[in-house]
């Protein structure tokens, strides 16, 4: 069959996987996607054919994906998370109408936003916004427009790339925004590293603590809004404003 | 054990279920919730112990998941849905400091958004914004606030409880103030009704449409930024302003 499933396969290994997610790898004769992603799952699916690139090769990737569907295989594009949150489906379907006989499945699976809050209790218990602080693909102006506006909105936030080598200040550049719209420096914030995965860490901290810390691209990190409480060490952001 | 998990079933049916989110249900003597929910996952666990309970008595479920914990049993409380998001973790975690010997473990999962966006496409390829248009627990006010700051950020947005009986006219007042915060008419939208269930639908529609649209609370919708396209009937809304 012409087919590629885009398939998000949560934050860590195979216990994230949904059932839908499982019958698309099942369904699958070859697993491609960034490696490290691949090498998750496949070991579920011993034989399988894999193809995996590295870093930065999004678009050749579904390309691939989609040339070697088009050739007649059922390809599955593996993603770390959700693949329709910051993952591959909106490229690859940007790119499926030059292979008309190719059909797309998006399949979508937990983002980091949702497990990484269920690690820490409860942060984003009521609206909330997910920003990601990389600037590859966005102008920096409009990432720091989004800050400001979500602060003021009173919006938990979730911040995806919160910092890597090249980028050490982005996330103390987003706290002293959201800190200038009025949050409080003693609003609860939170982070986990590698969620899911082997070595997970998670912490709270305020606010003004959080623009001290050093995080890298391994950590997705939480801010509360004035309602969010540390409830015996879990971060709990209430259902709403009403009791 | 004196336990509760707090766990998120996804959308729809058992094939949104993660692994994780199964080994908490087997793990448990008693399966509790909201009645369609604990309908939608107990014949996959037959024999189980269940009780279930009708709409707006979510506090009375979580004293009665965290008194029959206490007694010692281990309990599921499931949720549609992600547990984290809108969902039952996060008054369970705060009724939980009066029930001191029993642990509550908070098991994500596939919340509407993310479900939702992959029946339709990829609406949420980059940042956005869930906002809840049920004011029982929020005063109106704030979340008109919420939606005008949302739409000035030109962040993608995604709508819970956008309609019902008694709220007809809150989607079209959301759409009212999302134009008059200037996204333009023909912005590419789209809902999704019964997510993951049968009779599930979707459809595309502008934002001018979209204030016309009579919804119910079984539905979840999207209105995409200004780069958000239709391709082949799919939303989807690219992952960066850079090409």
């Amino acid at each position: 069959m012409n087919k590629v499933f885009v398939v998000g396969i949560g934050p860590g290994g195979a216990e994230y996987l949904t059932g839908q997610a499982r019958a698309a790898l099942e369904a699958s004769q070859v697993l491609c996607g960034y490696t490290l992603y691949v090498e998750l799952i496949a070991p579920l699916y011993p034989g399988k054919e894999t193809h995996t690139s590295g870093m930065r090769q999004e678009l050749e990737r579904c390309r691939w994906a989609l040339e070697t569907a088009q050739r007649g295989k059922t390809v599955a594009l593996v993603c770390s998370g959700d693949s329709g949150i910051y993952g591959m489906a909106s490229p690859l379907l940007i790119l499926s109408p030059e292979y008309p006989e190719v059909a797309v499945e998006v399949v979508a699976g937990l983002t980091a936003a949702n497990a990484g809050a269920a690690v820490l209790g409860a942060p984003l218990g009521h609206d909330f916004c997910v920003i990601s602080l990389s600037d590859l693909l966005t102008p920096w102006e409009t990432i720091e427009k989004r800050l400001r506006l979500a602060a003021q909105g009173e919006f938990a936030l979730c911040l995806y790339n919160p910092g890597s080598r090249k980028r050490k200040d982005f996330l103390r550049t987003a706290c002293e925004i959201v800190l200038a719209e009025g949050r409080a420096p003693d609003t609860l914030c939170g982070w986990v590293r590698n969620i899911g995965r082997p070595g997970e860490t998670a912490k709270l901290l305020t606010l003004a603590e959080l623009r001290e810390e050093q995080v890298d691209m391994f950590t997705t990190v939480y801010i509360g809004n004035s309602t969010t409480q540390n409830v015996q060490g879990r971060m709990v952001t209430p259902r709403g404003y009403r009791t």
